[in-house]
């Protein structure tokens, strides 16, 4: 493969010295992009865009080509491991992700399979491979999953869910099925990332985007322990380098500590915390990504500049910091805005890394 | 006025010896009593109700006609200050509150007034004196408002919001028209909740439902510091007895020491950080409510029996905490789920005062 020309991200994953703080961010391909809502509108629906491995390039590169990114993420769906499993994933306007098939008893659970990555899910894999030759070593490629318990979910619930009332009657009614539900997903999640590593992912992030739903010791035990177990199972390096696993359990503050104890090599934070608060915690165990509110873009060029500022000076000197949004880019934003904050960080950050 | 009968929850919010854990519940007068839907239904609207002082002593009473709880909560609605503002409170099916007139720039803001709290609102005060009168010292009355970051979100937003992108954009964009508007709020709330204890409230509780949507340096420049004021503003006696103050800031457990250091008497936990982290954080400075998940009481009595145990622990022995779940009932709990957690606690938690 062609050497990485710009290897901040992976450098600072794993605490090793960079030039910059390297930023990527999440959802940045998407709906805040006129030139995305064009392809979007092209496919049809969602999943024609993410199935087809050279529009879900295209979308991947689009940010890329207009901002000055440390790295590509794999433009697809959290949902696509039950989808492959035959639960019948599809969109309905403005309500979300819904599944035709979801699962609500633990007949259900036990004749759920592993879904075999390199054929159900080949697509994802196609595409991996696509932007992986397309990028010619510009940036690194991000690849990601949703973790056991998120993907869970959406699976009992049947789609988005405020409450989670169906998934949590579940694990406190009968935690056994719902042991064997995230065992299932943990063996998934693990074949499903080690695929898109061998098609070239030179990173993968695990989105646990409703660990936060869970009461605290409820995390540990359904959420937090099929992440390590995933964590383990990964392949650690690949093509002769390290492939930094990153896990992102959105409203899980309290739990950083428990993060880093997987064995991850770095966790993304929201902004309900300071960077300096949660490198406190971690110590030197892991990196931390993050972690503007998303919010921030909806401001002007002066907030935005301030704010970013006060992101870095907390994180403060030193390794380990990649610069994202604490959440995904609200469809909204101004794409300009975006190009004031990563100009900003470009800017500002070496004084942090010298 | 009647000696109190039953004065469990001021003693565990003061820090003072119970014999059993006092036990109340957040929207324990709500939805999922059939007994409530009928009188909604009766009054056409929600606002009907909240406004007719005999209707929401009734069902204020309803639920401590079935459970043995030890407090009533005043009915009510935490959008009654901005109502009394001139907004325009009305609500959509299925959407929530909504307001004719939000408050989009920093004329509007300027041109907003305090309430009279005796006047525009005194179908509150009125309400509170008819409880007071029919509870004839059963238990305390809890009186509450919302903060005025989260009365805030509201009035800028027009309604509920998942991204609070124009409150935020105010926050970040016009730092100082939104310290204008807070600083209106909090002296609102000031005054309804002393009105409050004036018309017989006995312990007051102020929800910062949405302190969680906040980046950590901004809940403190926009939440925690209001609600601070309010807090030093408040009668803290009043006939002769302390009035205890509870602050309810969901998803803002990184916040507990700040939030202690106002000056409250007790704070209100979520389900996501055991309340013994939480006590070890915030020490002996205040008493602690809640935390169990109210997802729990869509399981069965089992379940529920073994995790209300689980929060008895997690708090341990000695004084200062009141149970309660870490957020309002859901509406489609079985209300005989209540009655087995209200009566589980009773049972078990005597161990805890020994």
């Amino acid at each position: 493969m062609t050497a990485l020309k710009n290897d901040r991200l992976l450098r600072a994953l794993l605490r090793q010295d960079v030039d910059r703080t390297p930023i990527w961010i999440m959802r940045q391909a998407g709906r805040y992009l006129p030139e995305y809502r064009e392809i979007r509108a092209q496919a049809g629906s969602f999943m024609g865009l993410a199935t087809d491995p050279d529009l879900a390039c295209e979308v991947t590169l689009q940010p890329l080509r207009r901002f000055e990114l440390d790295a590509a993420i794999l433009f697809s769906d959290i949902l696509t491991i039950p989808d492959a499993m035959g639960l019948g994933l599809y969109f309905v306007q403005g309500e979300g992700p819904k599944f035709e098939h979801p699962v609500r008893d633990a007949a259900a659970i036990t004749r759920l399979g592993v879904p075999d990555p390199t054929e159900e899910l080949g697509y994802v894999m196609d595409a991996v491979r696509t932007i992986r030759a397309e990028l010619a070593g510009a940036v690194p490629l991000i690849g990601f999953s949703g973790s056991p318990w998120t993907l869970a979910t959406y699976m009992v619930e049947g789609g988005s869910s405020r409450q989670f009332s169906r998934v949590k009657a579940l694990l406190y009614d009968q935690p056994g099925a719902a042991h064997t539900l995230l065992d299932t997903l943990a063996r998934s999640v693990t074949a499903y990332l080690n695929a898109q590593i061998e098609a070239g992912a030179q990173a993968v992030q695990i989105f646990d985007s409703w660990g936060g739903a869970l009461a605290h010791d409820a995390f540990g035990e359904f959420s937090l322990r099929y992440m390590a177990q995933v964590v383990d199972g990964l392949h650690r390096e690949w093509d002769g380098r390290r492939v930094p696993v990153v896990l992102f359990s959105k409203g899980c503050n309290t739990q950083l500590e428990a993060l880093a104890d997987t064995g991850a090599d770095a966790l993304g934070v929201d902004w309900t915390i300071t960077l300096a608060e949660a490198r406190a915690r971690v110590g030197d165990r892991v990196a931390l990504q993050g972690n503007l509110d998303p919010a921030v873009l909806l401001a002007g060029p002066e907030a935005i500049r301030d704010q970013a500022e006060r992101v870095l000076a907390s994180f403060g000197p030193g390794s380990g910091h990649v610069f994202n949004l604490g959440h995904g880019i609200t469809p909204g934003v101004d794409p300009d805005h975006l190009g004031v904050l990563v100009e900003h960080v470009h800017a500002t950050s070496p004084a942090f890394h010298g």
